[in-house]
């Protein structure tokens, strides 16, 4: 049941510009001057190409936690010690951490994927999909075999398609991986070509020092490795993670099945840098949640033309940016069915 | 049972020091990096500042829309005739507006009040607390007399109390009037002397012509009547209008009452800057929703020290920003509620 990332490139559409166009008409004839609610109408607009129905109700929402662990926190490029990958992940399952916080909050449904955690976890609550043990320092060599990454991917693309088979209509990406945001900055130097220091930002919050040896780290990554930016799975194989990869398959699966994925921040955006250049179309499938405090997340953001939501200074990934816009994505759907029109409603249009 | 603006400052308190450190240690210890929730911990620590409760749980959540009409309209302000304000109050009662779809999303409860409409709106779902049927040209004189502005405040203040005793304990400000932004515009002006140009912006979308009426409009409107800046009443008075004096007393009641107060957009913030002006301390019961597309705005949330959550371009005032931004809040409240621990969760601190 393998589903191989060329294959399903080929899956992924583009929007139904005739259905943008007629949810668009309506939108203008709801009781509020055209356009007033900005962004809400162009996400009730999007959702409309997307899944080719005016009015879409969303009925199963859920959050795709991936986690994987980090050969180059050898460099100390993170606060937390490795073993704090697994706890979290234990942490999700248990329903404590924000992430699981936030979904119920959004009344999301949460899946944890285990696609490359060191330690073993044997534990029911999650979905065991690891590719290996963790990747090899990125700082060295590179972090993962080319047939790994594609692989990792592939496991991704496969876990969008056994959710929404079962019913996900909207689908939120979420990571963890001590160390991830070091791979998600070497990811964005090799695809935009900025310098360096502009793109490593100081992740959980790490010292002076630690943000010197990360700031090297990505720098030899990009030295040792020579990612070619024209090819994404070099790029993601030599200085990529697990989640990071998997997460790039999830946003892929959302898109061949057309349904919306809304992106969290800088890690999640390293894995929609990464669709988006397996396929450009890609794109079109995302929803930016929120602006990150890492500072390469802009950068992102602009390469990937999407406008966050959200403007909250968070910087903890794990999909609660992401969860948190859910809330604004269902809003747009309501608006567009709900509103009453200047007709029904006897009120005098501009 | 009046409820004077003067009895009501002087009930407005500062923020409980002790309670906020208190709920910045036990977020500092749940499974995140310190801070790393952003402005959701800023928020749940301030909201332990106000309710003097680390732990708060939202019960009942209230939007106070505030309507009125304006004697600016004479001057070919905006793009909609007068007569949509009561139309639109209208379509508030029967369910059908933008607010009402998201109030509704949001899990929270709406009421209405005729601060000011021209016309007779004699309707059991209007709360009929008009002060006079819609303000004179502030083109061309005073919008009202000083009297007039301490009676819509006051009774802004009375609806807070009254919603208050009732249970309400998030409140969001919204406002419907057409002509609405032009004495916004004045009242910011007024206060901040900033250039006219920058404050006057297109509101539900006007054409060049309409907006250098609307700028020559606040522009007289300053030189006619020439208000004082360090007194609110008189701004409020000589280039306000009802429903903004009204939801400056609903702000006011709710500070006083210890009551966090989400501010929607341009209007709401007009409203908000009196209030602020009439009593500085009730800033610290204001939470700012969203950054509205009318350029002044962000001005205004200078002034008032307040940084929006929500970047949507939206521009359609009814307290559609702040009850959007009502998810978020609750969200805050219970991070630091349902969060695990470190030490519960078993994970390694930094």
């Amino acid at each position: 049941m393998r589903l191989s990332i060329e294959r399903t490139r080929e899956r992924i559409g583009d929007l139904h510009v005739g259905v943008m166009e007629a949810a668009k008409a309506r939108l203008d004839n709801l009781t509020k001057p055209p356009g007033s609610l900005g962004v809400l109408e162009e996400l009730a607009i999007r959702l409309s190409g997307i899944t080719g129905r005016v009015l879409s109700e969303i009925r199963h929402k859920l959050v795709i936690v991936m986690a994987a662990d980090h050969g180059v926190t050898a460099e100390g490029v993170s606060a937390y010690p490795s073993e704090v990958t697994a706890q979290m992940v234990m942490n999700f399952v248990n329903g404590g951490a924000a992430v699981n916080v936030l979904a119920r909050h959004a009344g999301a449904r949460m899946l944890v994927c285990d696609m490359g955690v060191k330690s073993n976890l044997e534990c029911a609550g999650v979905l065991p999909i690891r590719v290996r043990p963790g990747t090899d320092n990125l700082a060295t060599g590179p972090a993962m075999s080319r047939q790994e990454a594609i692989e990792a991917v592939e496991r991704g693309i496969w876990v969008a398609e056994r959710e929404i088979k079962s019913g996900a209509d909207l689908v939120a990406t979420g990571d963890m991986g001590i160390g991830n945001t070091t791979p998600s900055s070497a990811i964005l130097a090799a695809f935009s070509g900025l310098p360096i220091r502009r793109l490593v930002g100081r992740g959980t919050g790490i010292s002076d020092e630690r943000l010197s040896r990360k700031v090297s780290a990505v720098s030899r990554a990009l030295s040792v490795n020579r990612p070619d930016p024209r090819d994404a799975i070099d790029v993601l194989h030599k200085v990529g993670g697990l989640e990071i990869a998997g997460l790039a398959g999830v946003i892929l699966g959302c898109a061949a099945n057309r349904v919306p994925v809304i992106i969290d921040g800088f890690i999640s955006g390293a894995a929609a840098l990464v669709a988006a250049k397996l396929e450009p179309r890609s794109r079109q499938f995302m929803f930016a949640s929120h602006l990150s405090e890492e500072p390469g997340h802009r950068h992102m953001l602009e390469l990937l033309d999407l406008e966050p939501m959200l403007r909250m200074r968070m910087r903890l990934g794990e999909g609660t940016g992401a969860v948190l816009a859910m809330h604004l994505v269902e809003a747009a759907c309501r608006i567009i069915s709900e509103m009453a029109s200047f007709q029904s409603a006897g009120v005098a249009g501009p």
